[in-house]
């Protein structure tokens, strides 16, 4: 099978795809893009979505799983704003979710449950449905194949850029294209949460293959990410196909794990560049523990160290304070010996056997100086391993989210 | 029963305890208190600990554990220093621990099991025993019953003030004190972490009951409190009862409640004293969830907000942002229906039934900017409450801990 290739391009680069933005005045900063429509031109469109965990949901996220499933999968536009999380906005929020899939349904003509929603901002104000009302027929009329590049930028909302990947391939001569737009910052944990994310690909394939598909590529990419700990009431991740290739994806086929890694490879430089652009963060860090006695040792290691505040400071601080570390592995709930543990800085050892390695302490600066480092845990335990990406926790992030709201 | 009345007073106030601190060079700054001695003089001295649950301990946590072991229960003298924690230190580490403890057995002519020891400071950082060895005998010396204040500056790292509590109360005609001085700041979290406690009575109470009644204390105060969610390798809260008030705490008598109330009203002030100086803290919070279905569901709610950045840096920037709080605790795990609950800072409602209360801005940037505030989730579901004690989230905090070991 060829490979994927990252190429330029955005969310209507797949064949069948159109999109637009707008600013409809919902973001405070006057003419910020708030606003954007991606439309499908294809009925057979498949769609799958994966949805936040937390009990208290925001209404698009409720008016969206309702709609996937009325419409076994299937969708032709999305629609979503910025500015305003429509969470915490009780039954006038859940209404504006519905008038928006309404009015977008009617601007397409096509059927409601055919749209999806999404929301990201500020939880428990209300949000004013006559902004997007008014909105939806102009983005409908604008929407295009041309450059969908300001859908990236009109999710944004702490987002300090845009995050966009585009990646091609070939199936049996057929071109095959994936893109995908998400926004992150803060509120960023174990289950995606406050992270939006569209996927869309010109692939045949049929809902249920893609959800299974997508529900893999979210485990190793958006729920190995952590910024600071909290999981919000938006997150959601949405994949279209439009099936306009005439090649398909076909379960039990090589072209099955073929678009896994395609799309697992997506998820992954999306979920990389969340963490990079984590709140007030400098450095994007990968926590890799390595030789756990079981994975999910592994997994409580690795998501202690990369949720520590100690460890994070120490990191912005560009201190090499391993016991830290070892600490923070030392509360997760895992077993291993303290004794047998070694801890890395990219390739520098700072702890090894649980002690002090004797490193040399302006080379640790310098590695813990770079943009994106890793930080490796070695138990000597057993065979299972773990990744988990995080970025350093700066004052900037106490500044960015003491006064988020006012 | 007579209350426990709140008195001045230091740790050597209950009968039969001397104490002593000194600038032993562990600590950078010259001069700085960082090594200090507490002694009781009668052989029947009662003492119990509570120690991290944390995989990786320090040197002097395994040592004092065995120490109360091996003496049944028994304890003549503390030992404890400030500036190095310690901990992943290896054999030499242990050495060191061991050592302290046999100088001071040898300065007072006790046996080295009738001696406990504690650390805190950087971990990792090699311990230099030759600076605490050389300071042990005139420390011993210098042992007086009059002014032990000095120890509760002798144990302070990032904390900005001492911490202290003296109550005293009768029983049976006799007076009966409870000291004790504690040390917290960063690292506090679920399980008694960073932090280190000491307590004195002149009470006459069995190893047995003081140990009982230590572990409901900590279970009402230490372990309700959060600073940054990390837990430490160090973790210590100690209890000595000298017996030499004549009148005895007896189970199964209504002597022990009373013990019992005073503990708890110390650790309880202590523990507050602590989250007021969390590192960087402006701002004591405490977190009471009301209504919840279980005290399991109650507990783990105030944890999550207790423990959550986003709204520990709303309360930092005064910011109202009940959204995030009801979020916390839509991911804490625990069953309740988000259009129950109500949201309060002390008495003002921000939240009703999951929907903001419309509430006065200028209100709530008031009650936020109070030094000691309370926010309080109702959820009418059922009986059960909790209550955690955290702090505001700012920008000091990370500025003290990017750069603690270097």
């Amino acid at each position: 099978m060829q490979k994927w290739q990252a190429i330029d391009g955005h969310l209507a680069t797949p064949q069948g795809f159109r999109a637009a933005a707008t600013a409809a005045g919902i973001k405070k900063a006057a003419g910020a893009l708030d606003l954007a429509m991606v439309a499908s031109e294809s009925a057979r469109t498949s769609a799958a979505g994966m949805f936040t965990t937390n009990l208290v949901v925001a209404a698009p996220v409720e008016v969206s799983r309702r709609h996937l499933e009325e419409s076994h999968g299937r969708c032709r536009a999305l629609v979503v704003n910025s500015g305003n999380a429509n969470a915490c906005t009780g039954h006038p929020g859940l209404r504006t979710a519905e008038e928006t899939a309404r009015a977008t349904a009617k601007a397409l003509s096509i059927e409601p449950r055919d749209v999806l929603v999404a929301s990201t901002g500020v939880i428990g104000v209300p949000l004013k449905s006559e902004l997007i009302l008014k909105a939806i027929p102009g983005l409908a009329r604008s929407l295009s194949a041309e450059d969908a590049s300001p859908v990236a930028r009109a999710i944004m909302t702490t987002d300090t850029f845009p995050k966009c990947c585009v990646l091609r391939s070939e199936l049996k001569g057929h071109a095959i294209h994936l893109a995908g737009i998400a926004k992150g910052a803060g509120m960023i944990h174990p289950r995606m949460a406050t992270m939006l994310c569209f996927i869309t690909t010109d692939a045949a394939i049929g809902p249920r293959t893609l959800e299974q598909i997508l529900r893999s590529a979210v485990e190793g990419s958006f729920n190995c990410l952590t910024v600071d700990g909290d999981t919000s009431t938006n997150d959601t991740v949405l994949a279209l196909a439009s099936g306009l290739s005439s090649a398909a994806v076909v379960p039990g086929d090589e072209s099955r794990a073929w678009f896994q890694a395609g799309l697992d490879e997506l998820c992954q430089t999306l979920a990389r560049m969340i963490a990079r652009d984590g709140e007030g963060a400098k450095k994007l860090v990968t926590v890799e523990v390595t030789g756990a006695r079981t994975p999910s040792d592994a997994d409580r290691i690795a998501r202690a160290i990369a949720n520590s505040p100690l460890v994070k400071t120490a990191i912005a601080g560009s201190d090499p304070n391993w016991g830290r570390i070892l600490c923070a592995a030392g509360y997760s709930g895992a077993k291993f010996d303290p004794y047998k543990v070694d801890v890395y800085i990219n390739a520098l050892a700072l702890c090894r056997k649980g002690l002090d390695a004797g490193f040399d302490e302006a080379a640790a600066k310098k590695e813990l100086g770079q943009k994106e480092l890793i930080l490796r845990v070695e138990l000597h335990e057993g065979p299972a391993n773990a990744r988990i990406w995080t970025c350093d926790f700066t004052r900037d992030y106490i500044d960015i989210n003491a006064s988020y709201r006012t």
